[in-house]
């Protein structure tokens, strides 16, 4: 007997997540409860000491720690609620991939119902679950984090925002967007060397470590926006950092300059605002403006 | 005598970054005349041993090996014009910023006179010359580059691409397309959490590991890319990469958008053209087209 038998958890879907979710907790020895729509999917989990409910209403009963994974919020409440009459008194973690505003309406709609809620979003692919490379980020109840750390540590590195529900998805997409971008300009700089007959391998030979390098350029950005003074000495300017040479060598290398093109409207918006002189982290301030 | 001194090395420049690679030179040994259009900058150099030449023709007679770090182009030009007959049986690297077109017409110019060229492209800033840190890329000559390469590791880390002399320069380019882009993607994401009342800061410090984490995408991509198969199984498609739920959060935190329309446009074209199943990576495709 663990002390991790003392806490009654169920999972509710076992897709490729909430398996691996599921297998984290117990392979460590919790007294697992879980529960898929479709049938079959629980064998292995209860090959290695699983219980398996037979509805969904079983297994909210079962735990007072109910995880869900589902597919998204449409998902969540069409499980949750019939079963309403059922959370005073549980604790809810969904992880379920929902948008800030869906999560702000689970939070409530799980208070009014008498229940404490966390929100999670899981920024790792399934098979990284269980390694501190797995990030997931939480946000509402401040207790609920506090009590079940330990087993959310199970999972991977977890990050506590605040009592905001929704804050957890707003950084997980805000994240994402990170990446997509990112991705679209690693894939840029590929498309330019191609013609001259470089690999995207040995494109991504220097990329990789030459774009890890310059995310150390973000704190110093953050330090300018947070000042509130984009006229700091030491900064690279905005004018200095017209694009016009990456997008002729753009053009002359015949692909799109539409990736780059976008960065040089962001700053080309500030100088014609006058702020060519200031730092180029200004250029928060053209996407702060919904245009 | 160290063995440096039986190279005579000279440096035209003493701009920021010209004076920062004599400084290396000068610390390491090696007999290092300077020269600079306007007087004075050299004074520092010469109390470390340096010669300074009056002319930049009495620079250039001075060295077998002549370091170029001017403005641009055209100074490089209006520089070495005059002294084409000196060049013969020396060596010019040339480390001022140049685009592919005009490495390549400085390497065939230096040719015709007799010389041998070596076109350098350096992603530093002068504080980091004599760091690891700082990659200094090259092409041209490979016989320069191998000869001289005990001499070019002094100023940080260098990488040598082929005989095109254009090619550091596409590369240099290249990555400074990846990082303006990335710098957008960052700023996108801290201006999506600013009106929850997230700091940058705060913001940069999930992101800096994350996006440092996600360039281990890179290589991934690029194996899809030069494998030249995009149905390849286990990769992210391109359906699944919507980023409708990204553009509504944008959309919805009264941001503008146009950060990440630009990725979801490139994903568009190629579910439009069909390719919606297949993976990720192939948005280089949308890029490679001139629209
Ligand atoms: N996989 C990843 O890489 C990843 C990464 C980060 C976040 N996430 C998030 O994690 C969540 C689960 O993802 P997943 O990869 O596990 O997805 P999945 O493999 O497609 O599984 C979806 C799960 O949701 C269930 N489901 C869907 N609609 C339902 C409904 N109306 N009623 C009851 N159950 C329903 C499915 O049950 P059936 O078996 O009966 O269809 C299945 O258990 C999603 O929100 C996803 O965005 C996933
Ligand atoms: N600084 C960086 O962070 C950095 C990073 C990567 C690459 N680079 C590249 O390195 C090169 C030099 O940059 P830098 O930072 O040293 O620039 P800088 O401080 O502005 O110095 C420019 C140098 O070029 C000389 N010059 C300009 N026009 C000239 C002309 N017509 N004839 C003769 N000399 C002329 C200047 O001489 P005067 O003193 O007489 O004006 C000065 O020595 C540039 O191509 C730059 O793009 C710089």
């Amino acid at each position: 007997m663990t002390t991790n038998d003392s806490i009654q958890v169920s999972v509710l879907g076992l897709g490729a997540m909430g398996s691996a979710l599921a297998g984290a907790l117990v392979k460590t020895g919790y007294a697992t409860t879980v529960w898929n729509r479709s049938p079959g999917k629980a064998d292995d989990l209860v090959a290695q000491g699983a219980k398996v409910a037979a509805t969904a209403g079983d297994a909210v009963r079962a735990g007072q720690l109910v995880i869900v994974c589902l597919l998204d919020h449409a998902s969540v409440h069409e499980v949750l609620d019939p079963l309403s009459n059922e959370l005073a008194g549980r604790t809810l973690i969904n992880v379920t991939t929902t948008s800030p505003a869906q999560s702000r309406e689970l939070a409530a709609w799980v208070a009014h119902a008498g229940g404490a809620y966390l929100d999670g979003g899981i920024m790792a692919v399934p098979h990284m679950i269980g390694r501190p490379e797995a990030s997931i980020l939480y946000s509402g109840s401040a207790d609920v984090f506090h009590q079940y750390k330990p087993l959310l540590d199970l999972w991977g590195t977890s990050t506590y925002f605040g009592e905001d529900a929704g804050l957890a998805s707003l950084y997980d997409l805000a994240l994402l967007a990170g990446m997509y971008v990112m991705f679209a300009g690693f894939l840029h700089g590929a498309a330019m060397v191609a013609p001259a007959g470089v690999t995207a391998g040995e494109f991504a030979t220097m990329a990789t470590p030459w774009l890890t390098a310059m995310t150390g350029a973000f704190q110093g950005f953050a330090a300018v926006i947070d000042g509130g003074d984009y006229t700091v000495e030491g900064q690279q300017s905005l004018e200095f950092s017209d694009l016009g040479d990456l997008l002729a060598a753009s053009s002359a290398q015949g692909i799109s300059t539409e990736v780059v093109a976008m960065v040089q409207r962001l700053i080309q918006r500030q100088i014609d605002a006058g702020h060519g002189e200031e730092g180029f982290a200004r250029i928060i301030e053209s996407i702060k403006q919904a245009t």
